[in-house]
């Protein structure tokens, strides 16, 4: 199988302040490979998203306790992908406690980084992953010993690249302290929620941190678990059309955060769709174009259970390139959600 | 004039993480010398609050356009007190623009910091402050120029500390990214906004700061600008009682989060009342002693108009001690806004 | 066998300032394992002891010259404990020598503390070992040439942390001295002498070294050999009810401190059984809770000759919760060894 | 005046690992100068020891409240001694309080270092001192504040070498591994009391620290205060004989250790004296002179309170080089206080 037809070529965009380069659009197993999506299915996917240009494949050790780093890894073995031709990440933090106690297998401490490593690459099947996340901060670990224990991973050839996920900026910034003072190498990218309902943190928070430390992004859930597909538009999930993962995912909304908020966010979308249709893409296009047109993202990280589902997220690719001033202006008035600057010298 | 009788012996608290002890409340300038209180008001304030124990005085380039450095300058001069038994300090960012161009009279690069400081030290007639403050963030300026000027001024004799105030956890664990780098002198203190009604930034926030990098604070506005001293508890500010600053306070107040909430707040204040009565202070006694009774505090700058008003605050320093456990929680229940711990490692 | 019912949960705490846990109670091989308790017996108390939650198992190339690491290596096979679940460590100093002739088979030279390693690890069956302590100083060889090998170690992902054992203060210091300047990995945790008799090092000489360098202590001889469970309280060490060591160990002590010393720690120890009494607990289990009591004890090393004696030593994990500051005055009147603050600024 | 015949030709020895040299024999202000010897008297001692060779001079903030280095001050003003041909030293710690509240006016916080380094120099006299000195630790300022600012006095011209004064090994040992790590001045010297009778500190808690840090040592009381002397040989104190200052040391010596201990340390002194008869010298000629043969003693700072005494003083500098192996071994076999090696590698 090749590229289908129709689809853009795909986009490679440097991973921050790194020289490596990864797709703009990328393939990740949370909630999905592992998951509920099976072996084949999988499989599929993945090979959809690599014939369709998808260079980089997220992972983490949390992720179905383990399995989706499995099944990834056979996909990887399966399809004979040179694996210079690849980026793979995994995570580490969350996963290692499956099958054993909890008392050193979570964290970031030396000990669970060095051995979680090696277990995930074990699953994967891989003597090194190109990225090596943080999967979640632990204040309860020096932060010299994390910076430390990644490197050590690096130095011994088993990641490239480190990063973190769902860090603060300050402890990002605090990992960078104990990098530049110990002359090692410190978090290259961050992977956050980012999508048009949520940029506090990519937006605001961050800011600084692009020019300050180079920090590059993978971001997740650029689709808001799928609300900002428009799927939910009529919304009542208990409908047959929907498999069990998405009604419970909408009535856990719904406990969170009331009926009524999680309405006035399908509202929104709804304004959001005559955008998609002036500009001949679906709904879930133009959410996911609108993340690859901010130039600090350098990948969103899709979930996908069907190649057509792949083939259309690639879209954004394409689609990203329309949205002028104009109509990023039109998006953001609907939106009314954009973090305030932070204040300079001169405001 | 000497201490007067029934005032409590000050508390002297380390700032931060250092070798010097500043006094628990301390007296600040903002809003008041140079501004509203006159000469002779500043210097019996001033005056109240040596002798009580007050070792350390609060200033700003800005504040007053000048005026109120050269006032202070004046009081240290006037009543004789030996250099070392004082702790002097003054922000440089804002104030420089006065009678200036605001080109490169602004902000925190090289030349206004050192402009900036002997323009200051000059209104002070002093050769050297204590504490040096950034009055904010200046993200226009690279991190390390900032660093590196601060540091100037500490090499150069003319400062003995150097700090913040009002920038965010990232930008103090970016400070001291650079001071360790280059193994200059970081950021000892931060100033915040810190009191009943406001606690993100101090108890959230800044929460890992303290262990991290020894972060010291003196905090500002412990009374909210009046509010919690239950002054507005009846409060109609154009009555005749209050000033015009009064009344141009709470007028502004109301303008930006609507009376309603104006009336929360003072409810809630006045909910707080029984609790001052039964330990036998006056509301803002037990405002600044709760803001006393957290051990990140190393002092609580206020403000006077008169030394009726300066003995009235070092009560807190005796009474702080009678906040047992269980009245803070019957504090917390009120107030009802602790902001939630930070999840660790195995929550 | 799963854990006997009646055992507390164990408690695990932080290794110093690293983010490692360690068992409050762990288990040693010093004198018993590879010496008087024969192979079977080793296996029972290992087993035991994992079951009760203990994760810390602790050895060294000299005890039983090399053959306690044999007979615990050969445990952890047997019982086919998961690497990450447990923590093991070994010492390097005095042991290489047997076999060998003495003249680099002893000390902290880079040889030895390589080649001393990798014969550890041989015995022990194990790629790495979690903690690598320097069993004692060697002030013959460079400081700078230590800190390098023991960083070595690390490097090459043979050990995790690294620590010392009968260090004094200014050594410990030293050797961060170099860490700190050369960016390597300073030692995280000694191993002191630590019970009720013996207090100097650790609340007198050590006393600034846990703020300071986050020193953590794996403390041995918790019970003072023995001494510390009143068994010696009618103390006829030629008794037929006394195993040859014990006899051996009493009159070795009555010969260096003369008997009269020996009867004076006899009567104190009788002064604090009745606590135990009132407690409900053991002298030796008292006696371990006391050590557990200081916070900055990370782990009691126990030894144990039988199934019986690891779970009743466990019971300190409950017990020392019952530690009022009533009942731990009460025994420092008895004990009456405390040693003084040192002095500071204002004293 | 010049110096007298029958002197010995002054040693001139490198202060510790520093290319600094400094007088075998020193003259120190403590208990003497501005204390009860007087204006006229501090200035014939210090020109009879100018006279013999004597080039350091040595001082403290603490000493007589400031007035010891008043005094001192004045008399290298009046003998014009040329300022490169000295070595004058003050210590910085206790003093500043005198005339001053406490707060920041003790310790070695970087405001009393600066603050009382300038009026040590006002009160000298004298732009900067050889030799600055911490007079005692002070484990409430982080080391690293300390060891910047004695860098910041010597950075700006007000000393040349800075060193410390009853520091035990560990402090001195954590002041250098900031200064490595900071790229800054290690402390070259430490003040301790030594001794016949006090030897623990010198030969053995510092033992390594001559090697590793290259220490040097100025050390104080090397006639015990007089006791060494065999001035109290016969020792009634309240002996017409005697100043109240002699009278009152002795009573409080009793006082501390008891009559008994007292006699048992005049008793081992009287035993010292047929040895100091056989080399041709005073009892107390013999005390310096053993104080001299330990080589790493690069000055013993002596009081005087007459001309003469500083004469029988220098008379060391020719003494201990009589004192061969075989008389120092009489010697020790009569205090029998040295202390035991601290046993390495092969013992």
């Amino acid at each position: 199988m090749s590229k289908p037809e129709g689809l853009p070529e795909m986009e490679y965009r440097f991973l921050g302040r790194s020289g490596l380069k990864v797709s703009a659009i990328s393939l990740g197993g949370w909630l999905t490979y592992g998951g509920h999506v099976d072996r084949d299915g999988t499989f599929s996917c993945m090979e959809a998203a690599y014939n369709s240009g998808v260079n980089f494949f997220d992972c983490a050790e949390g992720y179905a306790e383990g399995e989706s780093e499995k099944v990834m890894g056979e996909a990887i073995k399966k399809y004979g992908w040179k694996r210079n031709d690849i980026v793979i990440s995994t995570k580490l933090y969350w996963g290692g406690a499956f099958g054993n106690n909890k008392v050193n297998n979570l964290g970031l401490s030396r000990k669970h980084i060095i051995e979680g490593m090696d277990a995930s690459l074990e699953r994967l099947q891989l003597s090194y992953v190109d990225l090596i996340y943080a999967h979640r901060p632990d204040r309860h670990t020096p932060m010299e010993e994390t910076v430390r224990a990644f490197n050590h991973l690096i130095n011994n050839g088993k990641a490239l690249y480190w990063g973190t996920s769902e860090w603060d900026a300050s402890e990002i910034a605090l990992a960078w302290r104990h990098a530049d003072r110990l002359g090692l190498i410190g978090p290259v990218m961050e992977q956050p929620n980012y999508n048009m309902l949520d940029r506090v943190k990519v937006e605001g928070e961050f800011a600084h941190l692009y020019r300050e430390l180079g920090l590059g992004l993978t971001v997740f859930s650029p689709l808001k678990q799928g609300i900002l597909s428009g799927k939910y538009k009529n919304g009542i999930p208990d409908d047959s059309r929907f498999a069990q993962t998405e009604v419970d995912f909408v009535k856990g909304y719904w406990k969170r955060t009331g009926k009524e908020q999680w309405q006035q966010i399908i509202d929104q979308v709804n304004k959001l769709e005559p955008i998609a249709q002036k500009l001949g893409v679906k709904m879930s296009v133009l959410a996911l174009a609108w993340v690859l047109s901010n130039p600090n993202v350098s990948s969103a990280i899709t979930g996908a259970s069907s190649p057509a589902q792949v083939y259309e997220n690639v879209q954004a690719v394409a689609a990203y390139k329309k949205l002028t001033p104009d109509i990023l202006k039109e998006i953001d008035d609907i939106l009314n959600n954009k973090p305030p600057a932070i204040t300079y010298r001169f405001d």
